[in-house]
């Protein structure tokens, strides 16, 4: 066998080993919230485009879901708008939410579309205002315009899907007066997989997966049910920002999304192994135990 | 006969007179310009709103187009970027239109989106960009990302005017690298306008109507032909800020639309009014004269 | 504010302030039963084809039923015809429900579809024995062919609502060996409506509404709900023509039916005021008391 | 061989003789008009509605038109109203029309859709008026509402006949501002015909087919070319009532219609004979010599 | 009355009298298994296939099943293949079930279809084993491929149905790890039946019937409902081929199938005149006794 | 980077090179002609169909031709059928026909089924005498039932496609008079994807591809031009086997398929590394120069 036919068989072998999970997953809707400093290394923004873009060929329908905390921060410190904390959280006033707005949706959102459609003009940016997508309310009155989601109303999502575009949704909500929220990303991945009755959410992150110890990658949890996310959330086992994901992993899986995936997105194309390829990757949260 | 028989004898006429209108504009599209201060003033704002909902309500198909020249300008300066022209035209570098871009797509585009959805889910932001909707081109090299409409791909509006949503467009483009250009709203409207070869194109202005003398209200032509028109442009008897205007007016005519109309911005339910009454409003430009 | 201006926004309002109705009865089924002397004055049928027209143009689906009483009577006078009575309900023998036919089907309906299609080719006349839309079984034995409805099949109505055409139905059925009889028009209306789960039905009336006291129009009943109305009708307090178009629509809102209306049909254009507009007209009939 | 099963062997064999005819007529319109002494005998009336409704049942999509001469005739002795004649022609006066209306809508058509009707609810009565159907105009200023087609306007037939429905037509239409128009109803089936492209067109007369001399039943012709038909009308070889119905024959089978037929109606179950077995039957008008 | 008249009224009548079953059996469908010596006369395989065309012609939606034994075994006979049975039945072995696909699908299958697409590109042949028809398991592992049908897919006839395409199955269904087993026809036809929820199932024999006694024409029962004959069955009054042609009836009539027939195949044209004349053919099996 | 994550990175790459082809070949038809050893050896058998349920999983639309030439000789020789020659071409008398047609129906046709099958109830076998598929005609008359291709009706594969089902064609044709012809399976796969307007034409061969000296693996040609290839077959320069393949690539080509391949079949996964990769394998036929 020479080394060209070794290698052909090589890339057939990777090629037939997805053939099961297109099979499986045809048709599924898969969210993937996008954040971090996955958003901000050119490389990898490519990468994860080339996976949406990959996911949608061969028949899967991806949502792609985006927040931009530091980004924000970033606009508000060059207008002087000096940020205001209560109990650690960011006080949100009008000019506030204006700023995020203007930044999730017309810079973040702007450039997942571009990096998308340089593969043709399959995606189209949404914010949770258009089409009554996110109906908000304010989570803490005292904290100003943070939202929490208060309804989903998912039909312009099911509308783009059935004409295979992509949605890039921006966290923004409105409440029943047309007023802004910024809600957190991870939350909205969340509850759009649970009102989509999505395959799977995957939150990418800055780190391997679910770590029960933020400092050591060995901690890594490869596979975990619903029963025993909550008690390690019960427990305190975590900590830092793996709370609000874990929250939402564990709120969707048992609001009848199948799976919940913590992957690290610092690596290029982890949605494509962990859909596509019998390599375990990251963390798996199911309802109960994967057979 | 009462007075109240009679206030509803009256109102009962205003229906009557629409029904031709509404029978005859049935499933057509019409493009609305929006900008200049009618963007400013929220009453205005609150009644174009209603107006675009009525549209809908009665089996038309509107589709809203947006500009914010001032707006931009405005963020501009808070961050201390200093405008530069060149030949009285603004020079746009990646920063100035990533700024534009902002407050298009994030800022604008959101308030009018919002002042639709308080009557219902119907509205939804676009930009140029989403779904290969706008191909831009630079329009002159030497001002940076200034763009003008290479190509439209008008599918993403047919699927949401055949869901019976309203597209609210913001004016920026992409070229095939997915870099970003601001564009003229009012060449944009026209550009939509042909593209989706729309019964009626709308510029709302600041003045009446087309003026030959813009100081002079007296001046307003009521209706005038393509031909008629093509000669005033020729023959400069138009100036300003009624150039853009009357250029897209004339080629929209002349490719297509059924006509092309500008109207005083300023008054509350112009739109409506054009539509559904006989009373003679604004200006009107058509390929021929009208019958 | 000029005066032009000021008519201008007035025509504006009345179009605005039809506007949450138009949104709210989108694609509503409205049965208008249409009867007595507005169907002898020429400019009030004028009226009510202008008022079905424009129902349909904004999205509603109407159907037209009618009688025709004073009309069959003449034919058969002419035709030397006598009346002749039992109990004081007129005794139909074959020949009658001949005329009746004639009168109804090939008079009445033809005119009234006639004074639509001026306005486009939408109306078509059916009489209950086309596509066996009503089923009728003889009322009193001894009254002859004088008919009760034994079933409703909407199935015909259903089509031609879809294609967006109107339906002016005369009160004519036929049993199942295919003979026919003469039923009172408001109980036709009032069981096509509950066939049709309509949103309204309006009686078209020679009165204000309903009327405790026939000769003092101060009587006039503004809103009552089925209970209410069944105690009037229990109680007596309710006298001759009203009866039928009372229990007509009793029957019809405690069977599904939105509403019902009693009109005074003498004046132009009151279904659309009763429609469109926030002014209170005649009676409305609702199953519990309209919050 | 025992005669039951010779018997069953015989009653096989029609079935299967009409295979290739029921293959071949799949899906087609056969227009049939339906007059004279046939619509007086109930048994043939019977016998032809048996008819219309096997061809339905068999995929085929008939379309029913009639006439009605003589009861109009009579109708207007019982009311008084002298016939007047110009020409030979028949005057037509408002009020004439008005009761050839009746008549036809009111109780001819009415007839037939019983006689259909009992074979379940698949019958439903059009005039011309109906959704625009036939728009019609003076046929000779002096003789009043006696009309031509002057538009045919199928839409609704199609509607119907893409519900399986079987429309009968009576031969009124109404010019633009709605006035009824009494028309000859061999000419209306031959523009129906027409209109619908139909594969069929049969004319059910009192006499065996198109005979050269009316006193002589073994004149008959079995079958015409459109040119020798031609011929015949110009060398003054036809007569009397065989003129209309050649003459509309002759224009529909140059105008898209696959056959033209006379049968003779006294018979019955001919639409039957003639359609579905190898008998030839009456006379068979086509435009060129079938092969 | 002439003879030919006498003899078109004749014809007619048989034409009307199918009338009430052609508009009772529309759309549904009709199970036809065919076997024994129908098979091997091309005079009786010619009037099948001309039947199930008619059914179809007239809108009913025929399903063909066909077993052949015999002519397994003549094959295996030609190639030396010694059959061997066990209690009775065949031993099937790995070689055996190919000769069996080959003759069943190869060459029988291929025969029905020919015959039929005499008349038009009709027939499509198949065998349980395509887009997974029938799952088949080993019905005693000591006899080897001899298959029960463990489970029926009825998408694939579902589909050509729809597209009024007659199916023509070969009795090979196949395991779930795609090894052929032959499977008793009468059976087939019965759960086929069952899964499409079939009208009728035809079972075409060498007998006139069900016969209780098998060398007695006159022991033929006419109709019998599921009980009886369950009763029949248990008091071993059924012998011989009879009896898997009664259990499949009997499971069928249990199980929503209207009706099963035991037919007479040596006759031409059973299929059709069971279905669409008055006369009382062969046995009826119902649920309950028919009204 | 450790070996896990560049092993990850390498199956991504592969997956990701994948991304373009799959975009451009999406919906399109791809006709795989299979033969010789492929079909005798299981491995390969295996790898082929499940390169077609890849194909299938991703969005093609792949058809199976097979032949089978040495199955046939088996059979006959088994049956004491002696082969009979002329000109070096079989005569296939009716009996050799049949032979042939239950081989490649009722067991070449099936295994491959089978095999594609235990992924999903996905392919369907044919013959091209199922609704009309292949109109045959003899090739000779002197050899018999050789038939050459005289039509084709597609219908039936594009209803199978549209259902996304496996479309796998035995190459037995009928004449109108219903009898079957053994066809060349090269023949006929490239008759299909031109009546397919196919994207692509693959032929598994024993060799590597197009050989100009069969014994000489180095004189593989790479890529030709329908232009090149004819050149090559009227100077001679192909022989034996490759004859039938390249006239049949040449022809398809030429009749707007896009561009046809021969394909080494004995390796594993030829068809997916074609279509899926950018190794150039084997010989690709165009009609003009690929760019």
């Amino acid at each position: 066998m020479t080394d060209a036919m070794k290698d052909a068989a090589e890339r057939a072998a990777v090629l037939v080993e997805a053939l099961p999970y297109i099979q499986r997953f045809r048709g599924a809707v898969v969210v993937v919230k996008y954040g971090g400093n996955a958003m901000v290394d050119p490389a990898i923004a490519h990468a994860i485009a080339e996976d949406v873009v990959l996911l949608r060929a061969v028949g899967l329908r991806p949502v792609v879901v985006h927040g931009g905390g530091p980004q924000i921060s970033e606009l508000m410190a060059r207008l002087g708008k000096e940020p205001e904390f209560r109990d650690g959280l960011r006080v949100t006033d009008a000019e506030t939410v204006e700023i995020a707005r203007m930044v999730l949706v017309g810079k973040i959102n702007r450039d997942i579309v571009a990096a998308i459609n340089v593969h043709g003009p399959i995606a189209v940016g949404l914010s949770g205002e258009d089409a009554g997508l996110i109906l908000a309310s304010a989570s803490r009155p005292e904290l100003g315009f943070v939202g929490e989601v208060a309804a989903v109303n998912p039909a312009i999502l099911h509308r783009l899907l059935a004409e295979e575009l992509i949605p890039v949704v921006s966290t923004i909500g409105s409440d029943s007066e047309g007023r802004p929220y910024n809600i957190n990303a991870d939350t909205v991945a969340g509850a759009l997989a649970e009102s989509l009755q999505a395959e799977k959410v995957v939150f990418l992150t800055d780190v391997p997966g679910l770590l029960t110890d933020l400092d050591d990658p060995d901690s890594l949890v490869r596979q975990v049910t619903a029963g025993e996310l909550q008690v390690m959330l019960e427990t305190g086992r975590l900590s830092g920002g793996m709370l609000p994901k874990a929250a939402a992993a564990l709120h969707a899986v048992q609001n009848g999304v199948g799976s919940a995936h913590l992957l690290d997105g610092r690596l290029g194309h982890v949605v494509l192994l962990e859909l596509f390829s019998d390599a375990g990757i990251g963390t798996m949260i199911t309802k109960v135990a994967a057979p």
